[in-house]
């Protein structure tokens, strides 16, 4: 394994909740699996008036407290290389005190200008950092690298994302801009890649002449978890479709591409957003279905609706479900429905993707009652992750019935196998340069394009319904209707698990 | 589940192990399960002299001591049904008090002329037995039908086949004879079937553009086991391959057929037996690999060699070990090798065929050592039933290293399964008259015009090699050599197990 070039990793936001239960375990763990660079500074910056010490002290009490990684015994090493700086970020001014700081830290630590910038701040900075770093020529990389690491949400709508990305742009090159999607830094996500491409037998088969149609869907049990206020002005679109579940999408569809070169992956990436057939407003109440969780009795207890959570509006018309119907126009995928479902309250977490197979084209098994059943593929990505394919099978016995039954993977079948977390990976590609796992500028502008209809008539439209669901079951039974065609359903992991709570329209 | 129309079971050979062991078991656990018909009584037939009640107490023994099926609380009403005859078979006027013994069971049991001979003797009777019941009109199905059920071997070679073949057909029908083939009535050998063809996602690999090579391997780990003496007339290519691995070969090759009448079934399994790219003499020795096993100590114990064997000549060059590599010549196989071995001896027990996909056409991911694997589907015919696939999936962690892991399903993961014995399976549709698990004659000249070249030469030119093999490996090392082309070896599901002995030319 390569170590990275020798760098400074800046973290503005170094004071928040991310930082001490993500970014520092993740950043830990590369340095105990010895994949940090020789020559390495941490440095936090936040408003909050820290010394070196005190922060030092709270990154190792939050590294023992969480305890994400196994082997602690390195955190007073660890720490040494850590530092902390007080700014205010919207201070243009204050800037030439970092800059000061940070070199400092290179000569102390032998470092060439490479260095990292982590906004692991509100969104509304954004742009506003980028600028005052841009303003003191720390986006400059005549002396070394400079890279700035955003994270979600990438503008609210096609609008402001496209005003976010011309402020970014005005000082930083695409090259510069790691958009964090932490989805994409899941194992099971990049096994998707690994999957499709190392295996000869699933890429004959993956296109519109085997495949029926394809199913994602990534269902949380939580519902806002206090975080009301912040998900009133986002929902499940914004919240979970823009991002992770269209970028499943992608890996899902792509076509091979012609090297693991993050250009490559990230070109045929672009290119399925590109072909979405675009739904039109007119078109949103037959393609897409909102919800929005509903008090009801989970598992005996009594869990509240969503417009009861605190920070919500008692009228919000906020989704917490949304299902999506669409199709994909180019040649592999020409007339195969995509259906992608993301929702709170449901009865499990779980995000999987399922292929759906045509059936034989003539089924010889008819006697006995023994159905046509398709085959499935199953990829799991959380929780239990694995493959799994649904086969037929002959029951034993006279005659030939047929049962469908589960081959599969687990990867917790593997002996020794620990699954680094999104960000560590994440963190680590970021350093080694690699884009790979990161969304580019025109992903995220396709992917709000692509979304704007929906987002619109959501907004607008008053005769698109917003259905109610009881905490705890698959979200508005309509969301079935979405396979009009075919007497299909959604895949349903587990059952229901709301004793009580009335389905309705809101 | 129907039930067979009523009639008369006669077993010549009763007193035989094979009556004891396999046939009564079998006709016993169809009666468990309430699949015999409603009138029906089976007569045992040999030239030992035993009353009904004799014959009855040694199966009511015999059904007690092996406990084949678990339920023996209906024993005593079965017995009831089981009648004893003593005949020379080789006496034809005798065989007027047999045509008036069942004619009178027919009146006792209110059965009309339907009736199945089951001809558990030695082979040479295969032509005395069905001629004698000819001279008494028991062939004619005026009054019922008449059912002639033999076992392997069907012929010595092509010669003895042709002849038998026809000394049968002067009085019966080729609809009339059941050629037992035990390995087509297991479970596993069936579900070959249901799996390719109740899955939609098979049947687009199942041929030349992504299949690089099929195998099929029939490992015993025992030796001749004090049946030396037949053996030594036998030998691997007449005792497996010539029905059991040729059949499975047949339905691992076959085309879709139109339905699941035997006809269709026999039909496409011919057409896979006429289209083997005949071998010539002067191939031999690059097509098949022969063997013998030698003393050696397997497990701690000393085992001796073939020619020590009870019954065995100590210059014998029977083989116990046959490897063969061979083409099938139509559309969906041109070009593509199959490889069939057997042996006695081996490591351990195993039937399976493995299906070699092609590697990926490019492969994405060859850092940091991963290799292109190909793709494996494992059918597991015994012992522990079921499917593997071996896939290339995500080693956890940095980059995109792949592993083969395995994608398994086994029949011992169903909650409730019997798997009925291949007799039991093969009694009931013979008593059904459904063929489809038979060897119609044809396959059987087939089989034989295909091997013949092969056995010709191992008898004839002293050139060819027989290699010994200490017992308990995995037969000829120069068995791996038939892939002289790809660098691929046979799959071997588990270890040499001998601790000494040498390979050499025997």
């Amino acid at each position: 394994m390569n170590k990275p070039a020798d760098h400074i990793f800046v973290i503005f936001g170094a004071s928040g909740d991310l930082t001490k239960r993500k970014l520092v375990p993740a950043i830990y763990s590369l340095y105990v699996q010895n994949l940090l660079p020789n020559n390495f500074a941490l440095l936090g910056v936040s408003r909050s008036n820290f010394s070196d010490d005190d922060f030092r002290n709270k990154i190792a009490a939050a590294l023992n407290e969480f305890k994400e990684i196994d082997d602690l015994s390195k955190i007073d090493s660890f720490i040494k290389n850590i530092f902390y700086h007080s700014l205010d970020s919207e201070n243009i001014e204050e800037f030439a005190t970092l800059k000061n700081r940070i070199e400092n830290l290179r000569n102390d630590f032998n470092v060439s200008g490479n260095t990292i910038f982590y906004l692991s701040t509100p969104p509304n900075l954004y742009s506003v950092i980028p600028n005052n770093l841009a303003a003191h020529g720390m986006n400059l990389q005549n002396d070394g690298w400079k890279r700035l690491i955003i994270e979600k949400p990438f503008g609210y709508d096609y609008e402001s994302a496209e005003k976010l990305k011309i402020e970014l742009m005005e000082n930083w090159q695409e090259e510069q801009i790691f958009r964090i999607d932490h989805y994409l830094g899941k194992e099971t996500v990049q096994n998707l890649l690994v999957t499709r491409f190392s295996n000869g037998i699933f890429e004959p088969l993956w296109n519109r002449n085997y495949i029926n149609h394809v199913e994602v869907t990534s269902a949380e049990s939580i519902g806002v978890e206090g975080r009301g206020g912040y998900y009133e002005s986002s929902g499940a679109l914004r919240d979970m479709v823009q991002n992770h579940l269209l970028q499943i999408v992608g890996l899902i569809a792509m076509e091979p591409p012609s090297s693991l070169e993050p250009i490559s992956i990230r070109n045929e990436i672009l290119k399925v957003f590109q072909s979405f057939r675009p739904i039109k407003e007119s078109e949103v109440k037959k393609f897409a279905i909102r919800g929005q969780y509903l008090a009801s009795t989970v598992k005996s207890e009594h869990v509240v609706g969503y417009r009861e959570e605190h920070g919500v509006d008692a009228h919000s018309t906020t989704e917490t479900y949304a299902a999506i119907k669409f199709y994909i126009d180019n040649w592999r995928w020409g007339g195969i429905p995509f259906y992608i479902r993301t929702g709170k309250r449901l009865p499990t977490r779980v995000t999987e993707v399922v292929i759906h197979f045509k059936k034989t084209p003539h089924f010889l098994f008819n006697t006995n009652g023994s159905v046509n059943s398709c085959n499935q593929l199953i990829l799991r990505i959380q929780p239990d992750e694995g493959i799994l394919l649904k086969v037929g099978m002959k029951i034993p016995g006279t005659g030939f019935e047929v049962q469908t039954v589960n081959m599969d993977f687990h990867y917790s079948d593997l002996s020794v196998v620990r699954i680094p977390s999104a960000y560590e990976r994440l963190l680590y590609d970021s350093m080694k340069g690699d884009s790979t796992l990161f969304a580019r500028s025109e992903e995220v502008m396709a992917a709000w394009k692509f979304l704007m209809p929906i987002i619109n008539e959501w907004k607008n439209n008053k005769n698109i319904p917003l259905y109610g669901y009881p905490s705890g079951t698959w979200g508005p039974e309509r969301a079935d209707e979405l396979f009009e065609e075919s007497n299909n359903t959604w895949r349903y992991p587990c059952k229901n698990l709301a004793d009580d709570g009335v389905y309705c329209e809101l």
